[in-house]
């Protein structure tokens, strides 16, 4: 289910705002692929805009951050907030730029961990050592 | 404050089940800093033990991804749960790793994002595409 | 799927606390539809009591915040909270209010921009400015 | 504490980049005051001026809802990620946007009326009326 | 720092409706003392009133639960939900109750596994085994 | 759907490592069913090993809490963390541990008390009170 309307190629080709965005998505993607996240923002066209401008920058621009790394960061926030949808489309994402099964054993320990000491660290409510501090 | 004593170092001395993972810490860290996690977590000696071993194991034990990437990954899943303590932690010892402030900005925008269009795909409550499932 | 049983008419017409709280829920939405969530609650009448005395003089009675307001902080709370079933029921709840696509996506940028926002601030523990308190 | 720098007035006014947000940021908000967020940013350029550029259309842009409403969203948004900085920041500025005591009161209700539901409906696993689907 | 004002002795006894709030809450508490949780819900008597019902209502009618399990369960969700006066509250609650440090300890054993589970099933998007279903 | 595929009885029978855990799962519960958790960890053997130990030592060795109030502790935060898996695989275990649906309603209760508590004081920035504090 869903609370809004999933756009067809039909629907998106009708509008021609919508369906600029589609085109820039397919072509820096080089697929033809367009995921339902897009779908759903169709029915919000700033947003979709803002949406895909701010990703394209984030997430593609070449920076001091490696793509695969990016994708990691991405799911240890999607997996912490609960995101299914998240999850789902960026582990597709991270395995489509090389993600091995060993480097997600990694990262699955490493998420568990943190979730594990984040709940001990506030359990306890522990104060920040000084020397953590940039002030 | 804190829900529980922190151990100084005079405590710790004084118990040799806790004195001897202190030890560790100390000696595998190469550093006598002990952080107020270890002295708050010395009040269970059991959850201290398996929380140390397991922190070497996932964050320590060479592997797959490199020690920055887990950090940063560490810090991603801390922002998301809201946890002061490792946030501060994490980013310190990120930056003892190498941490640049270039790799802080991207690594910023990018777990903004992603707390952002993990807001919207929940909102919207899109449906997995199946081309992202392993089933 | 579900951790307990979704109460039937049927049986809801044969425990008379239970059809008690049914035959209220009807008459003030003057409407026969009672929604999954209330015939989970089912099994805990005391709960169930509670649960909708509550909802009533929240949600429903007059007060300075207009019915609509309401559901769009209702589900702001929901999405963050990632629940599912509550995101569906009141956006549903806010479209019978006559939320308009138009303020649906103005509400889905401000969730947003708040989520993303929320992460950087916390990402950064940003000291709160004295100029933001009340004491 | 912080895990960056919060940069000054001074630090400002030396990066030519950083000082053309902060005099968009004080002649938009027709005030001198700049809150430690966006001291905090200013590490971060290229996301100063994107969330600054996002915060701007997203929050003033005249629309269809008003501006206390989405500082309202905003609030319960925040509050539901623990975000404490936001949350003083953004009760402060519904406040100046005219919010009451009475208008909080109902605010908080709702919030509160909201966490505790969210709370039932996943603990009971409540499947999704289909009534409730845009599908 | 907070949001609102928090109400002295003074304050709540020149206010009758809160006054008796408070009356009633240091005769069942049998102490003078009434913690800042009150003393900020001062601002909204109606909310004042109906979550001091529910608390006593809730955690202090006997029932199938005995007092301390009930503080667990609290503080467990509180710490999930990071929210720190909840887990430093409700930790000196079960303390007052009973809590041991052994107790403590295993307490916080649970939580953290709790959270690094629940990070790993959602990281791997665990189908629900149809075991585990009511339906 | 999964993020990662699920070991079935035939591809855990090839692969002594995993078979070990299985094996050890299934003699420790003394029953045959293992649910999906486990065969979706299957595809990490040192996660899996190492959190199957910790779930023994933190779940299952007798202490000074009784097995079905770690159960509760455990749907508390699974619910607060919205893990949908773990709701239900945790409640089922729960109830093969004696849980009455009195005592069931009794947990929501709390739960549902604890998580508007818990945003009311958030919401409203509650100092921690000094007697509280163990420092």
């Amino acid at each position: 289910m869903t609370t809004v309307k999933l756009w067809t190629d039909e629907e998106v080709s009708a509008d021609a705002r919508v369906r600029a965005i589609f085109d820039d998505i397919r072509s820096t993607r080089k697929s033809d692929f367009v995921n339902n996240f897009w779908r759903a923002l169709a029915n919000q066209p700033a947003l979709l805009e803002r949406t895909w401008a701010s990703i394209k920058e984030v997430m593609m621009t070449p920076g001091t951050l490696d793509p695969l790394t990016k994708e990691l960061i991405y799911i240890a926030v999607s997996t912490t907030n609960g995101c299914s949808y998240c999850v789902h489309s960026h582990t597709a994402a991270a395995r489509a730029k090389g993600l091995t099964d060993q480097q997600h054993a990694e990262f699955l320990a490493v998420v568990g961990m943190a979730a594990e000491t984040n709940a001990l660290a506030t359990a306890l409510q522990i104060p920040v050592d000084r020397e953590f501090s940039m002030e």
